[in-house]
């Protein structure tokens, strides 16, 4: 983190001014870079930065003024919550003009947005509409980059997050029973969650009985649950914007040694992994470390997936935990560790908990939980 | 349509050879507009094509070979679905490597891309990557275009899914009632819908009760259901891949003069709509009466969206029924048509069913529903 930036985990003066911490950080980027303005286009960015779940919209943040544009659709509600750090403006389908002239308007010369947000077409358009007004300047990871160490307010949504998950795995561990279908689980748990805080599931809900098992992301399907095979049941909330992500396997009647064995490397892996988690260790040390485990079993083959990923107000956001993971870790930093062990055809192990880095180490968000 | 490609509405020959037809109408595009190959980037354009569930992947296409890129996580699924129609590549990482590799590779010169689904930065990558060895060239709606007109299979699905909707708002009238919260009743239809064949909603459930109404996509929340005002409930399920859309409002208690004078005005408005469906019929046209009629009553200003959105395998396609709306209506296109109105912190009415265009007019698939 620049230390030019403002302390992320004070947030006392971010009800103070009219425009929050976020926002202010990104104005130092801005004047880094010698930008005028940045024309912010995905949901998850401008939530972050608007502190607001924002669908369907645009951001332009310049210190001259910060425009909100989005459609009918969602005005009203944009009024409500923005009117202290943007002007709304209503587009009636015409967004790029909007932007173009906003660009004119408030002398931005340099306008960044984000490459890998904008799509091709939209960019062609902005740019035509510009045309000699203004240069448009591709960037990347400018709010990513800030949205990876979470402040106290973040943490307590993720905290809740996991809390519901964690609830529901205890729950539907009753339920589960031979002769349910993998899609009554899932019915099961998109209720739960509901009754217990959560605004939706951040994903559909894997339930992956026997074979099933086998594919990393399977369709939760009609399929019925048989006595001793594995079932995995992959689940996230939304709590009040931010995710959580969870992965538990349950067994029913008798397990085999394989799977017991295989069970048992996965989870030796994980502790491995997560024994090494502090500040300053390389991000790409903590997958290798399991990793290598796995190899000297001889399963090295079948876990084909990086190790985990960063969530907040994405199910998958900075830092991924891969083997070609670059920086450090960083107090602040939240994501998942998820080894696994996919056999085809066969069953898939996997196991996964969401990780706090803390000043000295790490704080298992989902520790409570059973494994 | 274009006379050239083959009839969408015969899929009989779809399974003996094993390219399938909407492949082979995408072979014809390109010649017209001799391109050597097309980067599918789209996951419901994936998905169309490969008839499977696409997700994180791409798809390239060409008469030379057709080739199906995707990471560790789908390759097996990819494996057991798409081995008749592509080669499957597995990605570690080098997607744009791989593309412009396989551009070598294969010969093709002329390299279509999808301009609204190939965020800014990918298609710098992948022409960096080009280099010289090829032309990368922006295209849109090449497989859009051929979604818009449904076969026999695909809109036995979509029926599949509404009646699954319509089932769930009936099932919903008798709990909806003083007290519950709005995700309490979004929490059973969730359940609901999957103990009855739907794989997952097709979008967040949208359960707005009184002045909540008012906001057109209202996030679902904490807030307790109360007499006498109306709540609004706009769900879709996903049948295998495809989705439907509906939305009803329902009452308790005692109906204001105010509401049910509004409720009317919408009810018309669709109505009236409706009514002009049929084939030949310019597309604005349908947005333009509806849009009059609540316009004559006083209330224009209060309805901000479209009238309604194509559906398949994504709930907002083509064609969008608004009055800027392009073209005529042909046989085969699904459609919703929701008229609205919004007043700001009172409340808002909507009513949305589902349309299929058929040779002498339309059907309405939810018209069995209560209104």
């Amino acid at each position: 983190m620049d230390p030019a930036l403002l302390n992320n985990h004070n947030i006392n003066n971010l009800k103070k001014s009219g425009v929050n911490l976020h926002i202010k950080n990104i104005y130092t980027k801005l004047a880094q870079e010698d930008l005028d303005g940045l024309l912010v286009s995905s949901p998850a960015n401008i939530s972050y930065l608007a502190n607001f779940t924002s669908r369907d919209s645009y951001f332009l943040i310049s210190k001259k003024e910060n425009i909100y544009i989005t459609d009918s659709r969602y005005t009203q509600e944009a009024k409500k919550h923005l009117q202290k750090i943007a002007t709304i403006k209503k587009s009636n389908g015409s967004i790029f003009r909007i932007i173009a002239d906003l660009c004119r308007d408030l002398g931005l010369k340099r306008l960044a947005f984000e490459e890998r947000y904008l799509p091709f077409a939209e960019y062609k358009k902005i740019k035509e509409e510009l045309s000699k007004k203004g240069d448009l300047i591709p960037t990347h990871d400018l709010v990513e980059e800030l949205r990876q160490i979470k402040n106290a307010e973040e943490l307590e949504k993720i905290k809740k997050a996991s809390e519901i998950s964690i609830k529901a795995l205890r729950f539907i561990k009753d339920f589960i029973s031979e002769g349910k279908k993998e899609i009554e689980v899932a019915a099961e748990i998109e209720r739960f969650i509901r009754y217990n805080g959560a605004r939706s599931s951040a994903f559909d809900i894997i339930v992956a009985s026997g074979p099933n098992s086998s594919f990393p992301h399977h369709l939760t399907s009609q399929r019925k649950i048989k006595n001793n095979k594995p079932v995995l049941v992959d689940i996230g909330v939304d709590y009040l914007g931010y995710k959580s992500d969870l992965t538990r396997v349950f067994f029913l009647g008798k397990i085999s040694s394989t799977v017991r064995g295989i069970y048992d490397i996965v989870r030796r892996a994980q502790e491995k992994a997560i024994r090494r988690i502090k500040p300053a260790v390389h991000i790409n040390k903590i997958d290798v470390v399991a990793r290598q485990y796995i190899t000297q079993k001889g399963y090295g083959g079948f876990f084909g997936h990086n190790l985990g990923h960063g969530i907040g107000l994405e199910v998958h956001e900075e830092p991924h935990i891969s083997s070609k993971g670059r920086g450090v870790l960083k107090p602040g930093m939240v994501f998942t560790i998820e080894p696994a062990i996919y056999l085809p055809n066969k069953f898939g192990i996997r196991l996964e908990d969401i990780v706090l880095v803390t000043q000295k180490g790490c704080e298992i968000l989902s520790g409570t939980l059973h494994k």
